[in-house]
């Protein structure tokens, strides 16, 4: 298996079955892309996942189709990026960990991390997104909200932070105007193809932040902005950032779904307070009433305090005595920071990600796991936990 | 000694040493106000209060100042309150709690409670604020904060909860114009005579209120409004309420202080939200940024939600049985809502609310006072508390 039949496969079974649904990321993390694909296109045991990819089986060849997506997103300067890539970003996989098997809403049942990310834009997603903050909020902003997520863009940019909203009008996109003015990143989550400018009218912004940031999408080039695709993107925007801001939000804002996102994945929540005459600050008032939950920020002083507090408090991992890894050759410590902590990696794929030719990787990662630095798993190799091997 | 004798010495120990002084209020505790005075005016072992009283002891005859003062208040239809009378609000008491000796401000050293207070309206003290809400704020209240002051003065008047504040201009005079329109009590806790119209431009306000409401203060009639006293007021707000609301407030505002002093008493502390981008709400914005100790309210119900909360807590009013009541006539039902609890009202102005033709309500009125669902009081016709009558 290459990296490029990973990347085909993904695309297929993306078209295949929507984004989000737990059983596939789950067969997909234990056999790969390659072989679910294969399973699924000869039948037999993927009958969950037949289910799931429903009426399209057999409608048209999904590899065709991931081909074809492919090449036009080539011809739009668009990207795929896939777990397997360097620049995917680490938190995305902790969505798996929020789905709820039980839960009567299917959005909630099927929470799992993307497939692979459609990508439009001059910066690594693992780089763009380390210092993120979502801001988010209604899309009938009034022009109290308006200013308040053009300042809290604006702001945040200056001070070299991230924003990542969605595409809709009003706070999203009055927040990507703010950072796009500060001349910082701004990252547009859509829940339609990169390619596709919606709503209309935000045709310029979206290139222009196809230029100065990030345009991603877990649906391909043409895909259209199905009304459910928003409530399953919130939970890419939550999961890629710090925190998430709502800064104007109705009693029943989608963008209290991307808060609520945000505390299950222990990431902060915060919301700006407004006019309590306001009804579009009613959704952030009730969300401020929950105050062990929800932090009420003025300004981005205040978002940077929770965000970068939270960081530093996360960051700080114990780790392992340092000096052991260091006493390794080059090849050896790219080959380790090429692996992952849970999802095993094939020695052909810790050799791509590591640029690192496959026969070295194959005759140094057994050594790696000898010496306690690496584990192996049944489908390849992983991080040992914590530098378990550092002593030796 | 007499209760008059009480009356007098109380005045001429409040002439003496400003209110609030914890040494005093303690020596009074101990040994009664008619003996300190004695002791204060003859020297000796009063050392600590005769530093208190400075400049003043030998001034003049306290004593006359004192029946001078309680003349000028029976001309003005004012009246002296006392511990020792019966209507003497319970609460006021627990100031002596609060006070730190060791602060460094002297407002928290003599934060004792009043020695008497001045009462100008036709309320028991102890019954207009059993049920009471202190609504404070700026006096550059904004038009929203004017809006929301007089909303929640409005809401919590016709909910039948007393609003107590300040006399200023802003959030203070919007929250008794609202309450007043509720056909509600309210109250103003006055740094002034209760003779006085400070600001002059709320003389009729005053007025007003002192004709359906309640103007207290524990300076004499005559007294001058010295900054500082507005500081030493606001602890009787705190205190004579079950909870405090800031609408609006600046970051230095004095309202924070009554809501720090609320928290000092164990009272609700509640904050109105606002735009972040109006300075007037600032105050209120750092206040709910303690989440655990300041709750955001939105409007009464929410606040009623905090106060009833508690006040539930403290008193869990046993009721009759309220099917006594469900045995009324119709006619005899819509005269009971058409009561108020406190405010006695003639039989036409229960026609009226009741929508009765006068005959009607003149006959049946003292039936239901005969039956123990209502009260007959010099001036009209009141609720009887919590349906007495109801097991008749």
């Amino acid at each position: 298996m290459t990296i490029d039949d990973a990347r085909l496969a993904r695309v297929a079974l993306g078209w295949l079955v929507e984004p989000g649904s737990r059983a596939l990321w789950l067969r997909v993390a234990d056999h790969g892309p390659v072989r679910v694909l294969e399973g699924l296109l000869a039948g037999g045991r993927e009958a969950p996942m037949r289910q799931a990819a429903g009426a399209r089986l057999g409608d048209a060849d999904p590899r065709r189709l991931a081909e074809a997506a492919l090449a036009r997103a080539r011809r739009l300067d668009a990207r795929l990026v896939i777990p397997e890539d360097d620049e995917w970003p680490a938190a995305l996989e902790t969505l798996i960990d929020i789905c709820d098997p039980n839960a009567t809403d299917p959005i909630d049942r099927d929470a799992a991390p993307p497939l692979c990310l459609w990508v439009r834009g001059p910066w690594r997603l693992d780089e763009a997104l380390d210092r993120s903050v979502a801001v988010v909020g209604a899309r009938a902003a009034t022009a109290y909200g308006a200013q308040v997520a053009r300042e809290i863009g604006y702001g945040l940019a200056s001070r070299d932070w991230t924003v990542v909203s969605g595409g809709a009008y009003g706070v999203d996109g009055y927040a990507h105007r703010g950072a796009l003015a500060g001349g910082g990143i701004t990252v547009a989550v859509l829940a339609c193809g990169v390619d596709l400018a919606y709503p209309a009218s935000h045709a310029s912004l979206f290139d222009r932040i196809a230029e100065d940031g990030l345009l991603i999408s877990e649906w391909p080039p043409g895909a259209e902005p199905f009304r459910h695709r928003f409530l399953i993107r919130n939970r890419v925007i939550a999961a890629i950032t710090r925190g998430t801001v709502v800064v104007e939000a109705g009693p029943r804002s989608g963008s209290l779904q991307t808060l609520r996102r945000a505390g299950e994945l222990k990431k902060c929540r915060m919301a700006v307070p407004g006019p309590v005459t306001s009804a579009m600050s009613v959704g952030c008032h009730e969300q401020l009433r929950k105050p062990q939950e929800v932090t009420l920020v003025t300004g981005v002083p205040q978002v940077v305090e929770v965000v970068g507090a939270i960081g530093d408090d996360l960051a700080p991992v114990p780790r392992g005595p340092e000096h052991a890894r260091d006493r390794l050759a080059p090849v050896e410590q790219r080959l380790l920071e090429a692996l992952l902590k849970r999802k095993p990696l094939s020695s052909e794929a810790v050799a791509a990600r590591a640029r690192v030719p496959a026969p070295d990787a194959m005759r140094i990662l057994p050594s790696l796991v000898m010496r306690g630095f690496a584990r192996r798993r049944e489908h390849g190799f992983v991080l040992a936990p914590d530098d378990a091997g550092a002593a030796a």
